[in-house]
């Protein structure tokens, strides 16, 4: 076991943390308060200069324009960028764009690679993934009442999505959908290509999540789809595939998250530390005198350590042994660090009182927009119910 | 002992959810989404109806046309209230009135009683206390930097305060500033009475507090006094009694958070148990048939009926003997209830998932709004300290 | 609502309390470190004094020799008791006799009242409750092993059973066997009364409960029921109709150890607070000044006092209403109680340090000994589904 | 970074599997129930098989007939020794023992390392370490009553030890007392090897901690000095390096005991696993189809892993950097760790009932045992504070 980072690693991540302090760090306070529409022509800026600075999309493929990561050194980056308000954005590797990048690249035609891929890893389009319904539990994904019926050389899909995360001012969307209700459940369902000015495809609402709409990248979106119509060629995979390709996406895409969240709960620790040694109490007395703040800062220190090695350990297996092989520890972490992140956000908005609930901190902001960590593929619970069932397996 | 709930009780109680369930619960769609302002006519009318119903004020003595409740069944009506968004305004019982009430009731000239006392109480005017500052925490109020300064017949004040709420659209402020900074710590400061039309009283902004800028009674803002005048006359109670007080304030005044976060709780806890048995997860199964849930389920629904009691038991205790008699007991239920609710809204929102984060319901509205409750008032590590430090007296 | 304690009952209760202190207090650090047998002696001299001073039996009806005290009032008691080891057994309330007792008095033919009812209520023999068994979980009482067959005028008892507490000297055995496996599962199984001499009757071993075998009443034993013959009078009731008496011996049975463990934490945590005023740390610091030890004193008072509550509440129900219409507040009570003690004594025995697990105080003794609260008459986990499910029928 | 165990090192820890498996499991249930002594002679049989194995000594250098394994691997070793009663004990890296070689081997004269740790690391004899104080805490070790007077070529010592671990049948105690009480505090005390059959050296009792007294090498004694003579020359270093001695004793110790309680929580898991996929509920339904019981064992198993990962970690630094450079990490992993081993006790404790009151399993002796992880070698507490005061530093 060597738990060295290599030097060459070492010296990138600081090439990114240069350029977050740099270029996003003085963003910040407009972008906790301020529409994306708002920042979007910043942030693109910024977007230029990564790819100028040969930091743009370390996770994409060379081919793809990127850098081309291991699953270990993308986690150590993405760490970085997590602690930054549109950190991922800024690097093309965020989501949704980042895993449907994934599932082009693996399942996407010569034309579809061509028309979506190759754009979209470029940062010249937005794209969505929709496939969360709202009357039934995103747990059980062989259940879902949108359909895209046959008709000649097209679909016609209809039914109702939401959780659309970026539908807003996407190019185009990735749709799950069933094209055969009488398949086995999980050869139900297909993906389909859809441009989001067809029409028939609608955006009712970008629903206020945790009191905030949103726009653009940063919302989510109810999607009508009314009579939708797609050519057959804008399939993705094989019809049936839709499940199977759904599950590829999310079972890795998890770990993003997690690396992504190792770099949020950093960066509140941090603030939380700062604010302690500066908060005045009275004469030579701060927060950072008192022991119940100390201990709070000790316990987050030692779980966010465990959790950042556990997520690394599990990147790592996935590079050696490839994501299935990884299941049980992909789920063990979504929770272990989704529930760790949550305690060391909620201290530190108690260690900053007042201020911590306001927009003069990016704590408050982080605090509601990663409430959802624990909802989001997958709730916690389902993920700890499906861990111990694979673990007791050997016990039978 | 008897924990009986008188039957003329219980038919008012009984009046007060009837009026809740048939006036306010339609409006919440609207509360949860729309400003303050664009509800504040609606608003008015029930409390119109309310005063028709004979169920306004029901903290409010006679004299000022309330019930004149003690604060056990004003516990029992809070708890009621407490459970819709908007309840104790429309009841006229909302903070920060209600404590401004209090406490002009009790100092207030007879010409003050007259032009602040008598409209607030009725409804007609809305005010603010204006004594937190950014730079010293609330902890430890002899630390202030705002300052009144005789000069002739008037105070000239100076200084920043925030989280002064309300402000916004209230008809005056009752100040804390230091008169005189050379007395004894707690004989420093007085409060002063200043009407919001007075120049030099300016709102700086409407403080967004998790996300939300809010406004109007809804809302917290930064003021400024800056030369800000106002006759001696505007000084409630003798100079230098400031900190007497807000101490007078804030004690009791923290019991009547405690009773309405029973409602909040308890809402919630109904929201999380209709949500278990109507969520559809497979033919024959709901939420409800998950063990993991039954057991949230079961402590939230323990620990809320032992806080309820707690926080009643504490009623009764000051009804008999005073406040400073029950400061012990305050400071309990101020972190165990605070605690409480914050465990059954992360709950009930699990439950709830994706629909919980978003305005569909009231859960996250609730969840943004009451993680304030364990921050102000003195966060609760302070008050543990406190009881602690009581406690711990008679083991020496 | 009337929080208010009688006078009369605080004077009893005083009494109780000074008992205890000058018969019980002094006896302790033998009572944590010797067996059962060589106090037994010396805790029958104080039972004696306990009858001399009208204070044995407080739950016990006037007619059985005792104070015939209501619920609410013998919880207080109970709470008194609590905090002594041994306390409740010198006022002869301890269980199982108590228990068995109550099933006695309910049930019991005039011949078997006179046999064993009498002189088991003036404490002159013991009992045990002989129903769990190993490879059965307690929580599910239909199933059972142990089986009582007709043979002419008598039953035949094969089988076994462990936990049988206190079977170590006791005179009889209510044993509970199924006399009718082809009935329904609730109607299958017999109370019997089996003398503890009748041949057949085998105490195995006193099982060694968290490291210690324990003797005599302190004892918890594997018997075996090898051909035991007892006469068709033996039998408690009709025949199948050992679950329903079950039911309600265990039902109310669970609030008199919620009772008792209020008085084990309350003792707890006098003992911390009292370490925590006196244990140098240096020149005028103890650690009743550290922040920590002060948070937790003020949690477990918070939780200890509201715990409280919702026993007497629940005490009181069962008074007014039955304890079938209190089920739920049993439930409640039995995981909430369970759970606040053994967090007052983990954090007592941690604030004690080194000192804490020795048998100088008697912290280890109640750490030990009250682990099993959260396990025997129905694990925490059972008690909150089953109130989660009586909750949420009102929900469907 | 790379994560993969080397291949020798996975079949070295085979071969400690397989001797564990075959030479100590099938003495668990007497180890759970017996006093050392009456094991004694059986675990003195199995370290002869290890030596002839070549797994004695694991730690130990090859010159003191060891394996001389770096601090990782030996993690990886004391892993599987933790899971079986006794397993440190029979490969010769048992506490105190292991830490005194520690001491010994880098302090000791010629003459010492002869006489005293020679025969020590080859198991001949046992030693213990005299340093814990009943009236002062641990966590402040310049407080200090024992003192050790020059006399000529003499120290002669006074003064009451408690929780001299294995004192019982040791050769000798390494004692620390104050030699020069005038000196600066860290300066006031040496350590002196004392051989237990010296006059004044007296074993007062072995402490019965959590309720047992225990015998021989597992027991914990409180030691009276009266007048105990030793020769200047049985002084370890040079005057007043005591504390500095046992800092360093102290420090890497803690990584010891971490590295230990990762077997014991990875062999309480692997019990509650087995015991959940066998208790019969009824027909076709164990434990491990309950929900609640998988949500605890997903939780325990991802918070293992996190904890074993951190823990290797820090092995690896101090591999790398000496055990000062790791002290934070340290201080992280003693809370860390002994907070998930409590938890997972408790947790299978709770998934076994009764059955894991009982003597049955090791679930109770460890549970009994290990309650000590968050008290010895300094509480919790002071490590987090300790922790949170080096991370603040760079706040500041």
């Amino acid at each position: 076991m060597d738990f060295e980072i290599a030097s060459e690693t070492e010296e990138l991540l600081e090439r990114y943390r240069g350029f977050m302090e740099s270029e996003l760090a003085p963003l910040e306070a407009d972008a906790v308060s301020l529409p994306f529409s708002a920042l979007e022509g910043r942030l693109d800026a910024r977007r230029g200069r990564a790819k100028e600075a040969g930091l743009w999309g370390p996770n994409l493929s060379a081919e793809l324009g990127g850098l081309g990561l291991g699953l270990v050194d993308h986690g150590l980056v993405s760490e970085v960028l997590g602690g930054y308000l549109y950190g991922h954005y800024v690097m093309g590797c965020q989501a949704p764009d980042a895993g449907n990048v994934e599932v082009l690249a693996t399942h996407a035609s010569q034309d579809q690679r061509e028309k979506y891929l190759r754009p979209l890893a470029a940062g010249e389009i937005r794209s969505c993934f929709s496939m969360t319904e709202a009357d039934y539990a995103g747990s059980n994904p062989v259940l879902m009442g949108t359909t895209a019926v046959r008709d000649g050389d097209e679909y016609v899909i209809d039914g109702s999505k939401w959780y659309t995360s970026s539908a807003d001012g996407a190019a185009f969307a990735i749709v799950m959908a069933v094209t055969d209700p009488d398949a086995p459940p999980h050869r139900r369902a297909s993906m389909l290509l859809v441009p989001t000015d067809t029409p028939g495809f609608e955006i009712v609402r970008n629903i206020a999540v945790m009191g905030r709409a949103g726009d653009g990248w940063a919302s989510h979106a109810e999607v009508r789809y009314a009579g939708c119509r797609v050519p057959v060629g804008n399939r993705l995979g094989a019809e049936g595939e839709g499940f199977a390709i759904a599950q590829e996406r999310l079972g890795p895409g998890r770990i993003h998250h997690c690396m992504r969240w190792l770099g949020v709960a950093r960066r509140a620790f941090e603030l939380m530390c700062r604010r302690a040694t500066t908060r005045f109490l009275g004469p030579d007395e701060t927060l950072a005198d008192k022991d119940i703040v100390r201990a709070w800062i000790a316990e987050c220190a030692a779980e966010m350590r465990a959790a950042r090695l556990l997520t690394l350990h599990t990147a790592w297996r996935i590079e050696r042994d490839g994501w299935r092989a990884a299941r049980q520890d992909i789920s063990a972490i979504k929770f272990l660090v989704a529930g760790m992140m949550g305690k060391v956000l909620d201290r530190a908005l108690q260690v900053y009182g007042s201020l911590g609930m306001c927009d003069d901190t990016p704590i408050a902001w982080f605090y509601l927009e990663e409430r959802a960590a624990r909802i989001y593929d997958g709730p916690d619970e389902v993920h700890k119910i499906s861990l111990a069932k694979r673990i007791l397996r050997d016990y039978r």
